[in-house]
């Protein structure tokens, strides 16, 4: 997803393809101050190894990106390339001494580019949901950086990125379901530092058909009995997911929506399925059994055939830009108003689409500097 | 569809139902002051016959009422079939004389009952669209009148019907896609009579959900290529539509609304099959192309399976209260604020439902005589 | 299963509908001497409680029966009624003296009645599988009987009543994917009791789909990937099989059918996942992955909705009837020619459904006494 | 298709892919003596325009063919590209003229190549159907001959392909389905010229999958009432069959299947729909309403999604081997045993999937030269 995501900004900036997918292009958002896309530089900290270019050449083999694309923006992607630095805590590296490394790779990307702020976006793989509720070290910053200090507790990825980009007055944005800034200590940190947060678990695919379509059955007085979802990952996903305890976080993100859009209990499972062979893709089919005047029982169902990284790759720019104008304006604290890209939204319940993107036009037409 | 409107309204009346399906029953409108069920007063002109307790029961058989619900709400049942009188021009009336002995009916029903108003609801069958431009005896309230008198011209059920209720003093619902009150010279005697209408063709399934989902392609920025619609249909509607002039009216509804909420050009394709053995029931698969981020080529497919006049049913009833409640009001001309229940809706250019349905609520909300 | 399949007996030998679904009554078997409708006499062990013609209504109140059918044939309902018996494990009883019990109950029923044959056909909730291999106790005959006298060992219902059937000289039909007949005990029983027996598990859908399907890939020399289920369930057997170690027969019963059809090896994960909502009936979603010419990937998806009972019931009489006429043409041990009716047939690898029925109707009417 | 069957051949022939899709490479044709695919040399009549090695690249774009092949095979594409004739019918020649042009085309390719024999594929567009009894001068070979050399009658061009076929001693196969072969006067030329010929229309989609499917229900003796196809295809073939006389005859030939299969009139609605959008792919949906035990109604659906060039080229291949084989084995007239391969099989009214597999593998292997 963050080869696609600069594949694309590379090739959107460069006028090679038209922005398709990405919301904060759209007419609604013309008049807002937002960076070009020609303004993002791209850098990060990488698990999985291979050079930016190469897996370019993977995504091509995979359908994702057209042949062709990644030669034509390759100087961007050698450029990003470069200042694509190993995941600090590959190595069996301490918590503290991870952070501490990832706080000075941003500080020095943010000063060797002269740029006026860095977000920081997680896309890594889910992890194991921390335990509810969360362990004592995370219920106040003192606390946590204690335990951080001593190398006792528990410290997935995630929140010590969140941790180190707090810390280097950094924008952070998640877009997995991770824990990553959501406990106490975390958003206490956010506030000191004066810096704005987003998240959690971009809104691609088959959640976001929920929360475009649940609406609809809650308006007409539709009584939703069972939605039943199947979602056929393959790639990294799939086998990430076919963990039980990882998938538990996913699962629970995505029955969210229906809970809070549909006024009475319904049955929501929600079933995630590796199969290799499916690659980049994603198949999701939703059954759906509801009942309509006098007792009718009726049924939908829905196949989304999708290909996740050309869905959240965009997102992901649109969420850079956005996060980027809060931090101008001085915003800190979860951006409840950017509820439209995930899953499970920090600061709101609101979980239908169109209200979303209405709190999303409002907002960000809102902001300093609009355009005439 | 006239059938189970009768009963369900009978049987919320004597609580022998929750009002599932039924918008005006939501507690965005608990303060709204609309007609009670038990207030509602059922009569028609009936052109297919067979007895309302008899049609119920062949509901029962076709699985859309439940067992032995006809039964508990019978003198409903039986007292609505005393009022339902044959269409006018089963016989070979003229226009004229049809007109006139609807408006009889109309006013002899309103003074029989001692009712505040009567609301006309068209529920027939789709009729042949009329030619565009419309002739011109359609164009004037006195050509109308004149050509009416005459003799000549052509005039269908449903725009007669229209014609007598203005007539009558009431207002009219048209839930068919039939030509009904549109024309200049319709409009013009609403406007003399001082009632309100609604319409045109009850949004009920396939292009309910097209109101829901398309939105979410256009807030994604995503651009959908080509939405193809298959209708399977059985009962008398399968039949009607399988004959092309008239399934024309109806397809060139289903589409309008996909054109009004996508900016660019779409192949919308819909196809409408009748396969009797569906009997009451419906089948749709809707199959959407589009593109994402880079060119990435995705589809979704839907399949809803629903029962018509189950659907319909409980909306007939929320037009009749919201209609109503206009008309108490002093309401005259299109009620544009309806168009959430409409594929085509009068007075609007609106389709995105959750749009329409804030409308809805804001309108109703607003009328006088709200509750504390 | 059992009352639907009770209910049509009744039907179909009262000529009060066609035996639609009741393979054995098709043209092919036109000749064959089988036991007729009107020759069966029901009976049962029961441990779910409530009376036939009770539980025949709720099956009309599920739409499984037409309604007013059960009132048609209510004498029939209510003799069945009379012979049926509670399960004897059900008070918790030692297994031996349950077996004892059965084996009474048979011989009594057959001897009251005056049946030249009982056969026992098991279609109970699906049991947690033996042990692979089996416990030592059902390596032979010998030693299965003194661990029933001596009361240790593990004794499911399903082997017991097997082992009832065989000691009381019935063939036995396992239509469930329980332990059953099949360890080399009770092959031993049933071979020195001189009976046939048959099974295991009905194949009355998502099965049946692929074992007509996948031969269709084979012949076409197109590479299946992945072949992935999703099975939703209501009723009791969603229930049942939401308990993962019950479903594991079931799963592995349900997946031998590819690896048998399909030359190489399939990613061929099943999910059962219950949604109580459903009642009586099922949907199958299925996905298939597969690969043509110069490497194209393609896929094809299936959506099954069924009532199971009313697709087992005539499938339970087909049986019945098959295996009374081998038990009177002297056969014992493993109907192999029966695999048509199992997912899992014992006897035969063979799952192509069109090359199981070729053996079955070549194997029926070499039975003796075929009719001219 | 023909590109992809020339790109096919030669990769398989130089052992860069497997040959998936080829019926003919399965190990129950092991031992058959066909020709090899390196013994193939490709020439044709185009009527398209466009270099060979030009159109695989266009395939390459469509995602039919895998990137880099056509590069690795270009020797093999050029050496075709040369032997590509135009289409005799183009400039508006006279029919006769064009017969004789394709004579000569035919005689010159085998004898140029020292060729045993020269297999004529028909793979062009489907044509409007020929009336319905053919013309008097389609009844015998004297009088087509007449009426070609008076240059009076109408003349498809896949009928004049097949007289050309015949005529020049070269046996011939239909992938379409149009006239070609059929009418009297055709089958008697190939029964002088003594060739055989095969067809029609090659079954690779939805018919494919309903002569696996339909024995399914017949077996189990399934009502089946109402089986209704939509057909979403791009590409130049959804452009063809969007004009209503062309698509009969493929509508006609696919309907042919339903009506063989089951015992009983079925519903058997196909529509077809161009949706450019698709390219080279095609999606079917069928939805098919049977009836089960005592009236029970469920229903099935499928989803297709394939590409039609990558499912017919490897059949094409298949064909020519079989049909040379047969050829040298000097049978003459319909190869009725080939009917496997086609929706509307010339000589043979079985359409049962599995019975014609075991029909053409029981015929090839009696061939003579059977390899040990």
């Amino acid at each position: 997803m963050a080869t696609a995501t600069m594949v694309g900004a590379a090739a959107v900036k460069a006028g090679l393809t038209r922005p398709v997918g990405c919301v904060s292009a759209l007419p609604d958002f013309g008049r807002v101050d937002l960076p070009g896309y020609g303004d993002l530089v791209f850098g990060g900290h990488d698990i999985a190894g291979g050079s930016v270019p190469k897996r370019a050449e993977q995504l091509v083999q995979a359908r994702v990106l057209p042949q062709g694309l990644p030669e034509l923006v390759e100087p961007d992607l050698v450029a990003a390339d470069e200042e694509i630095r190993p995941g600090p805590l590959r190595d069996g590296a301490a918590p503290r001494a991870a952070v501490d490394a990832m706080v000075a790779d941003l500080e020095d990307f943010r000063a060797r580019h002269g740029l006026d702020r860095v977000v920081v976006v997680n896309v890594s793989s889910t992890e194991t949901p921390l335990a509810d509720p969360p362990p004592p070290e995370y219920l106040s910053l003192a606390a946590f950086r204690d335990a951080l200090a001593a190398g006792t507790g528990t410290f997935p990825a995630g929140v010590l990125a969140a941790f180190a980009a707090f810390t280097a007055g950094c924008p952070f944005v998640d877009f997995t379901p991770s824990t990553g800034a959501r406990p106490p200590a975390l958003a206490e940190l956010a506030d000191r530092c004066r810096v704005p947060y987003a998240g959690s678990d971009g809104k691609t695919g088959e959640t976001l058909v929920k929360s475009a379509l649940a609406p609809m059955f809650a308006r007409r007085a539709l009584r939703v009995h069972a939605w039943t979802g199947t979602n056929l990952l393959g790639g990294g996903d799939g086998e990430t997911l076919a963990d039980a305890t990882r998938a538990a976080g996913k699962i629970e993100s995505k029955r969210r929506v229906l809970a809070e859009i549909l006024d009475h209990p319904v049955d929501d499972g929600v079933h995630i399925h590796n199969v290799p062979e499916l690659g980049e893709w994603k198949t999701a089919w939703d059954h759906i059994a509801f009942e309509g005047f006098l007792g009718a029982r009726m049924t939908m169902q829905i196949t989304w055939q999708g290909c996740d990284s050309a869905l959240a790759a965009p997102l992901v720019l649109d969420l850079v830009r956005f996060t980027a104008a809060a931090h101008r304006d001085g915003r800190h604290g979860p951006l409840a108003e950017l509820g439209f890209f995930f899953k499970d939204p920090l600061g709101s319940r609101e979980h239908r689409l169109e209200r979303q993107y209405e709190t999303l036009v409002r907002w960000a037409n809102g902001l300093p500097g609009r355009r005439s």
